[in-house]
């Protein structure tokens, strides 16, 4: 396991020399690379700093449990294969390249590694969405960078353009595709499949996890909405703060529904920011067709940022998978190696509060009778929800009736509160839906 | 116009230390703006750094030529008004920001702004891509900075995107849509107007210069891909070696039968990276439907980033207007203040040789009489060219009769012979137009 006994020997005060102080190009050696966990990102960034060789990177160390069934011939023999994170942490090694993923023990390497004066660079949204702000502190006060640009939407460099190009602007809006799992099952959806038959066929390509209620349920597409909220309006704010709404929830017929609107149906995740505060959530939602969010297909991940002075800007490309997070991972080496600083904002804890206040399309299954449209429309209004139209296509059998109605801009509490009343009605098949539209 | 006596006067040993050290976050004082060019993105800047107030930067001189004419209340007092520049060069300001255009004398300012070791903010595209790299060196041997992230597509932020989040991979390709102006006539020409009319409403509107040719024949699109493919590839292209292709030559007939091929027609920047080399084009191309470059509106600028490990990356947004502009202006401010220093990868002077192997769009205008198929065909057989659809549509006078060949990818030259030889026949109405077509 010992390989480079002489990186691993030099003692810390002479580690702190070769790394890049913030914010300074390195002229000297080169930064030298421990990669944590050889999955497939993991074996993506090796694979890239073997064969693009980026000037100024030397990778010196793979870690992963269990790491002798993970060798593979073409990492050069200087590589020091190991599954003990004490070797890397004792080395030489300037940078912690994280990609275990999840809060432990991986928090706890990242705390480890910033602790002993090492620079971290992961692709890890959870850690970074839960505890950034803390790392980033943690960071600053030993000298050393923490880089995620890969924790966001793979290839695409979203955090880059927020921190770089976006900075000068005061962005009110971000709209984003964050799960290609779920934009995935959605897309195909839309081509006439239910649910349960793409989750199957996802997970057979390899899209989708065994156990997808990480994706489908919205927790990793918020993760990553918290961390562009804090880069892009300053917001501070608890992953458990914002609202998801599963697409399990989300059948065929909606698709229907949707089309006849002008329509598709995506995961999407909204942040906007208030004279007040902050609000946001995610969840699928009515996309216009004239959207760019309506033209993502299979995994693809897209962000909108909107600005008060700059308008819309949309990123688009590959969001996961390997090579493209692996280029993101070796962008933020390379931004070390060049002496680029994070452009630090001060960012405020924030709670998610307030609503949006937009039209929504709430879809109804009912074993029909006369009265209902009615009685439907009664408790609505009661609630001050006004309805902009029903839709009701032919060819359902009476008694398992779905109908669609859609409301004017409204608070989604006053319509949850008339939906609660409605839900009591014997006629209903079972809960109505209500879904967000967003507006162009 | 001696506002600000006491900055005016501070010493060129004293003005180095207030600036910030290449690549380190300054705590102390603000930054310095002096801004060169009061014009609509000179008082957009203006605007945001008094609206928004962004940290670190303070707005202390405003050059223009007459300036009197210039002078608006919102600005504070506190700003130096001036039509010397020599004012600029001798005060405290640590930052020029140079929206004058042109390579003179905005060149000259800039030159003189980084021999004096004050860092510089351009939008200038033509200035950067002509001399860039002696720029970039210039403003490194003198311990300052040279941004230029409004260069190129305004508030898209490319650059950053380029510099910082694709850094990692090796780009191969770049497919840009580079100019707001052909933009909005070719989309516009789309639903069935005819140039010249499109071009006057664009006039109009104050999307296109009195004289037009700098937007519609290339050259503004070939100094933002230039640029690109420095960042990008790494290539140092002269800008006159990237052949040019004026959209002036597109009817709306070439609409009508890129209809057909269920294509439209763009102005598109397009450069690779080949073994020996660099190819690079700008001009209208036949764009597939499916294409997000087909998506594009108005004067929206899109650029398409192709990575050998990433894959397509899409940026799109606002590329030009005072606003948006002026956001990417103030980010690299934001970056100078945050001591980001900019990625420097080296360049090195590249040759742009070789042709795209692209199939083609031909456009014949005939004087009909049996045989001229013939011909044609038997001309590009001759050269190697191999006809992939013939496409007539009726309605057209027989004197006087649109038709088009599409033909299977080729080297332009091969092409461009056989045109030769087929335009010394005597049944053609006007030289043919051949256009290429882009892949999906």
């Amino acid at each position: 396991m010992t390989k480079n006994p002489s990186t691993e020997k030099t003692p810390p005060a002479e580690k702190q020399t070769t790394l890049a102080p913030t914010g300074h190009a390195r002229n000297s050696a080169n930064l030298k690379v421990a990669i944590l966990g050889f999955g497939t990102v993991g074996a993506s960034v090796a694979k890239i700093l073997c064969e693009l060789k980026p000037q100024g990177l030397e990778m010196t160390h793979i870690f992963n449990r269990d790491v002798a069934r993970k060798r593979v011939s073409w990492i050069p023999h200087s590589v020091q294969w190991t599954e003990d994170f004490h070797d890397v942490l004792a080395s030489g090694a300037d940078v912690v390249v994280e990609l275990a993923g999840g809060l432990d023990p991986a928090g706890e390497w990242v705390r480890k590694g910033l602790t002993a004066g090492k620079s971290v660079v992961t692709a890890n949204k959870q850690l970074i969405a839960h505890h950034g702000v803390a790392l980033e502190k943690l960071a600053a006060a030993r000298g050393c960078q923490l880089l995620y640009g890969a924790a966001v939407a793979g290839g695409i460099p979203v955090i880059p353009g927020l921190q770089h190009g976006l900075a000068g602007d005061r962005l009110t809006q971000l709209l984003g595709i964050l799960n290609g799992t779920c934009n995935f099952i959605l897309s195909k959806m839309e081509q006439g499949a239910e649910f349960n038959t793409v989750l199957s066929e996802a997970q057979a390509l390899g899209y989708a996890e065994a156990n997808p209620t990480e994706d489908v349920a919205g927790y990793d597409a918020r993760a990553k909405l918290v961390i562009l909220m804090r880069l892009a309006m300053r917001a501070d704010v608890h992953p458990e703060e914002v609202p998801c709404r599963s697409i399990t929830d989300v059948s065929a017929i909606d698709f229907t529904y949707a089309r006849d609107l002008d329509c598709t149906i995506r995961q999407i995740s909204r942040g906007q920011l208030h004279e007040e505060g902050v609000v946001a959530t995610v969840g699928p939602m009515l996309v216009p067709k004239s959207s760019p969010l309506a033209w993502s297909r299979g995994t693809e991940n897209m962000v909108i940022a909107s600005g008060q002075f700059g308008g819309d800007v949309v990123f688009s490309g590959h969001g996961a998978g390997g090579h493209p997070t692996a280029v993101a991972v070796v962008s933020d080496l390379l931004a070390i190696v060049h002496g680029s600083s994070q452009v630090e904002f001060p960012s405020r804890k924030t709670t998610v509060g307030g609503e949006f206040m937009v039209p929504h399309y709430v879809r109804f299954i009912v074993d029909d009778r006369p009265g209902i449209v009615s009685e439907i429309a009664g408790s609505l209004a009661e609630f001050g929800v006004n309805i902009n139209a029903i839709l009701q296509k032919p060819g359902h059998p009476k008694h398992n009736l779905p109908f669609v109605v859609t409301v004017e801009p409204c608070a989604s509490s006053a319509l949850k509160k008339a939906l609660a009343r409605i839900a009591k009605m014997d006629c209903l098949q079972e809960s109505p839906l209500d879904l967000q539209i967003l507006e162009n």
